[in-house]
């Protein structure tokens, strides 16, 4: 889940035209509609009784708190536009087309009206996928290859003169962008921000050094690992970048 | 990647009747693929010149080093085998069908034979993905729809009597069963083995008793979070499941 | 503070002559005592209302409980026994005194058998320390030097032919340690168990082999950082010798 | 150790009147008095060949780098100074006479000029405790006694009107301070800024509410645990409160 204020930073520097590409897992994106669509998350705690949340009907990400009602509100927007959503090839226009549904300033919306590429490569794995597949259960039908989107991705960075690359935490999105890179000259600049350890061995806590290795990350290339909380870390770099563009 | 030793262990409760879904990554099976076709991974450091394993090709993860030159290899097995393994309409299908196609140990092959389904949501995040994308980017064709993966897991999920689930790390793996668990009437067992922090809020991290908020881990239900390095905790796990089981 | 099964095993480590030196903190050698008294520590959770436990004079250690009347228990106990333990130069004097007078296995008791020198360089950073601070409010006096130890610490370093440490967590145990290696030919092998990261600078976060660019480890030593909670970590790494040595 | 940056802070927090109490590690105090004697700590590399550095006569603390030489100075420094500075019955004085010593700022001096207590649990465990050591061996004399730090440690919690607590990291002096305000009311505001977990049970770890089962903290007292690398937190946390003084 995308925090409040971290929200906003990545609505301005999609807008802001910094971003040529995101990456994003579909939880992201489904909070985002789901903020987009008027409701709110709260801000509670994580020293808390579950089983009194789950009587409330309060869905609990860490120290967030998101009404289960949100799931409602999907299923009547998807029900209402899935028509016009299922007539695409890739998850990347079929994102762009639900951006363009939603009034609200949201992360949807801004990828959408700039244009940018949004790669999302576990959409199922997510509330926007069971609203998809509420839909093709109700009968309906939907034409999603997510290697349309493998495609485009590897060819943005086949043809890129000079990538760079920002990591917020690391999961499919980090992977996902690491092995586009391979298809790059190799990233010339890398930015990794997130509270993993190297020592378990797994992707989203790899130092970016390792990524030279493989040629993800080009050995001329600059890169820092900032071991910190995004939303500690992304809110600073957000500000001081803002402040020397100016 | 899945170290030496755990993969056994996890081919062994595979064969031993334990699993009823699995639920993995690309990036798990394009290493199992490898060795599957005769490549090794090898035991190095972390603390190295990345620099110089790149002019040796030689691919790092963490203390692992794989040599490139497997993506050769895998070339050539996809090449030979497209046809037979294109005709599938879900992941879990291709993945029985290439894990049928395999003469070792491994993980695929033990799902393959032991009709275990295998779940793989990014499966375009990975080496095994590219295989594909290569073969389609020469012209053939393949018909793979993930949403069939997403309604035969839920289907699973919606009619099985009583869920348990077992998480090593995290990722988009472990949020997919999360969220089939929706569909049940809540896990009534539990395990999650990881290192990962609850405080950055991601689902990686997250308590498992977070889950009762949303209905996917039941009220009733036992769990365990395991704060541990996976190579060490699914070790003892296994041996201690094994001697009481006999 | 020491949980059960691991209080266990370092008295049988050290029972087995397997240890020639133990460093440790105040707090370990007050839960020991703290037993040896006949109290108990209690399993509980830390998802809990600590003002509830507050009311019941309950002091919480993470998952670990302990009755605040421990203190009266320690009172009565240094108020008998005083005199007998004021004349003392050292600390490891102090505590292998403090080790003669209880009856229940323990640490403590187990130094003082053993004659195993047990330095304890932040005494009065604990419940033992508060006992003597209260013992000198009421007029008595003890004239107990540190110094002594850190002698008696430097000149075992100094005259050890081959030194070995292990690391059960960081903090000043392992500091003054490192410290004492300084005056050795640097450790010739090390055990370092922790779940702190090096990245925030810290000494118990710090990997073995920094402690090479100091001496503090030979260069030509071996070691082993071992990321993992020591109370699964140390009952294996026990068992295995246990079962070599025999 | 205290980075640059962060040294700069910490002595502009001690010469504005914003602590009464300073508890600190004698690493801390013996980074910042080999700074005030003119030597330089280097911004390095962790991905460095230590056996390397150890040749080069470089100690390695994480990413900083100090040159061995350093002891020397320090040797010279305290043959010069040792009978003023033996003349003390607590560690406390003794560390305000050292800080009068020096010309440079440093936290010593700060805590010497302003009359700052500073207290230092384990003196012994730090490069100033060598230098006492190596003195005493020399056959001159000192009488430290840490139990009157202690004694007037707690004589200001007892007496304090309204107790607040910041934990920069944790260890000794975290527990220390805990300890004291046992003694207190309870901490009305707590602040903790620490990368290590709870799960393994220690007490840097520990979350502040914890406390609150103790008396350590008080029931109404407000508190918040930022996990979070220090040299990030602390200069927001101290520029923040540069503003609102204002």
């Amino acid at each position: 889940m995308v925090p409040g204020g971290m929200k906003d930073i990545i609505i301005d520097m999609l807008d802001s035209g910094w971003v040529d590409v995101l990456v994003t897992t579909g939880a992201n994106l489904t909070h985002d509609l789901v903020e987009a669509l008027g409701y709110n998350h709260l801000q509670g705690s994580s020293n808390v009784d579950d089983k009194e949340l789950h009587k409330k009907k309060i869905d609990r990400i860490y120290e967030s708190y998101m009404p289960n009602e949100v799931y409602e509100g999907m299923e009547d927007f998807f029900g209402k536009h899935f028509d016009k959503l299922s007539t695409t090839k890739s998850v990347n226009e079929f994102l762009w087309k639900l951006g363009a549904l939603v009034d609200k300033k949201s992360i949807l919306q801004s990828c959408s009206k700039n244009k940018i590429p949004v790669f999302c490569p576990a959409l199922i794995d997510s509330g926007i996928g069971l609203m998809v597949w509420g839909n093709l259960a109700k009968g309906k039908s939907i034409n999603l290859s997510e290697f349309e989107d493998l495609k485009e991705m590897l060819d943005i960075a086949w043809t890129c003169k000079k990538a760079g690359v920002v990591y917020i935490g690391g999961g499919v999105p980090k992977n996902h962008i690491q092995q586009a890179m391979q298809f790059s000259k190799g990233a010339m600049y890398g930015v990794q921000i997130t509270m993993d350890r190297p020592e378990p061995g797994g992707s989203s806590g790899a130092e970016l050094r390792e990524g030279i290795s493989w040629g993800k990350l080009n050995e001329d290339g600059e890169y820092i690992d900032v071991i910190c909380d995004a939303t500690i870390a992304l809110p600073l770099i957000h500000a001081a970048l803002k402040d020397r563009i100016k």
